[in-house]
């Protein structure tokens, strides 16, 4: 396997820390009997939220005077092993770099024997409702981000 | 096959003009190879919208500065042939009964053998945002409900 | 609220013990702002295989070499309150009658406040895949559903 | 805007005749206004699908007795425009490159004004289900791709 946003697959492996459990449905398995492969955005999406509640800044973003936004500028997800029903995956998330309004996140399903099923990333921007534009973090925002 | 709310099948079937066609997606199979038994409550949904749009309601509903909104009070399906993917259905939908702010709307899924493959029944209310309760249809809308 | 397959709904409630956790999921959510109407099968779905799994039946049931499969009949919901994102719901599932070779499962969704956010009931026949008929509960089944 | 897989826009859009039209369902939205950002993915299987049967290689894949599947090896989105509610799109696919058992797709979301409001892309490969393994293109299939 190659993946382009991945290194060192070890190193970059031990760099996740937050991580969410979830059970893959009936309804997210198709007719080939694995998961869809259109699921783990899903799981990518859930998971993203968790860690971003996990640090305080979702329960900013759905507040409804709020001007802030998050807004996803692009996905993508490597598959590598089959997911099946009832599996318990663990979808570890982490912030792999951090710009101005910006923050590179990135993903990794982990199946109950701790066999990588899936790898993702995607990059983040923090916008103003107002302006339509990336809206800066705030001090002690990137850190958290980072920690 | 009895359902409660068709007394006389063929009478029923009658009742309906209105229709919405589907082509079931692969993402909306299950592992036992077939749809998956949540999804045609999607398809109610869409083709749901597709009769209020013939009608001229979604389009008030979807406004901003709109008080009132459809609430459905409560969906049910009967599933009566098994459904595959790519299967080109046809939805159709039809205001079966209209209170003072309801309406009792019922759903007949077609195969392309002309075989109905679910038939399902649901009550929608069109509700005030700001009083939280039903507000009554407006001269006219009752007709264009039933036409 | 009257719904008809609830005759004391106090009663009704209390004959639940059996329950699946299930947080909302953002994805889940529609642009009117709550859990869209269509979501709620699908967590029926998952904790009623919740249900299955801890009394031994679903093990049976995803076995490739099984004749048997659980094939859904009807399915129906009545939306009592709204359901907001990130809310943690207990799903409660209940084998209200038994059949031949088929059950009477009945759902009731739970928030934070103990307040029921939706109910609901949906007929199981398991079939069997040669024959295409029900297949009848062996000794000890029907037990097992309904204690 | 831009997009490590295209060199250039104009001339990457160009390249593309298929397109499949989808229109946005209710579902589909979430409770920022907007269409969720994991449905795309849906509509691209969707679109890829409908690409396939058209140049004859889907009939093939869902075969019960057919040894080769369709593999998703990874699947890229990057975001343009928001999408809305009961917008109509053309999901246009192309063949990019084609390796020994693989394809590399591309894909282009356009709204009714003809804007890009999401492009993609994703290898996919032709599996054999004995060997586990990437199974060779047939004479003619590399050129049924990339016309």
């Amino acid at each position: 396997m190659k993946v382009e946003y991945i290194e060192d697959f070890q190193k970059w492996e031990e760099g996740f820390s937050f991580y969410h459990e979830i059970n893959v449905r009936f309804s997210e398995t198709d007719m080939f009997g694995h998961l869809n492969n259109t699921v783990p955005f899903v799981y990518f999406e859930q998971s993203r939220i968790e860690f971003f509640k996990a640090i305080g800044f979702m329960q900013e973003w759905v507040r409804v005077d709020q001007d802030t936004i998050p807004v996803v500028a692009d996905l993508q997800c490597d598959f590598l092993q089959q997911v099946y029903f009832d599996e318990t995956l663990r979808v570890y998330v982490k912030a792999a770099t951090v710009g101005v309004s910006s923050v590179d996140i990135h993903y990794r399903g982990v199946n109950g024997e701790g066999k990588a099923v899936f790898v993702g990333r995607g990059t983040m921007v923090q916008m103003s409702r107002k302006t339509g534009k990336g809206h800066p973090w705030e001090d002690g925002q990137k850190e958290r981000l980072l920690r």
